[in-house]
């Protein structure tokens, strides 16, 4: 099989890593709030440096579950591509005016 | 700087490539026609083997362009978590019934 280009190999790699924090329990294809946890504290490590920490992971827990007790692949993913442009625009800030 | 985790890693990989392929004209924010069909062409190379190329490509084109002649970064980020999830049914679909 051919190598994935960069996009493939990005867009695989959101998948594994739902893979693994949702099949901890016996529902595979969610994210429990314990899991959902667990995935803001280990895969967020620079998000939480931008602010002080139990605010950063509490807002990152609110959006990544919206208020459900388990989160679909689907709503997932929306989670991260709003952080992935929430993080551009700070990428491009910090640039714009390095402090 | 820490490593940062696989889910910040396919964060930053989405933002390179839709600065790579945003970046080859004069408007750096946005996606032309022309840098969506480079795009399309060059990363997605196994969603296009999935079915007639010209076909999956058209499609890829019109999903990734939603007729508009530019695309920011939120309508590329929205085209691929869509393309994400719909490719996550097809993997668990090959693996559930290999031919």
């Amino acid at each position: 099989m051919e190598q994935p280009s960069a996009l493939e190999g990005a867009m695989m790699l959101l998948m594994g890593v739902f893979n693994k924090y949702a099949g901890t329990d016996e529902r595979k294809d969610t994210l429990s709030k314990a899991e959902v946890k667990t995935l803001v504290e280990k895969e967020f490590p620079h998000f939480l440096q931008l602010g002080d920490k139990k605010e950063v992971e509490a807002m990152l827990m609110e959006l990544m579950s919206q208020g459900d007790q388990e989160v679909d692949f689907c709503q997932f993913m929306c989670q991260v591509a709003t952080l992935t442009i929430i993080g551009k625009a700070i990428f491009e800030q910090l640039e714009a005016c390095p402090q």
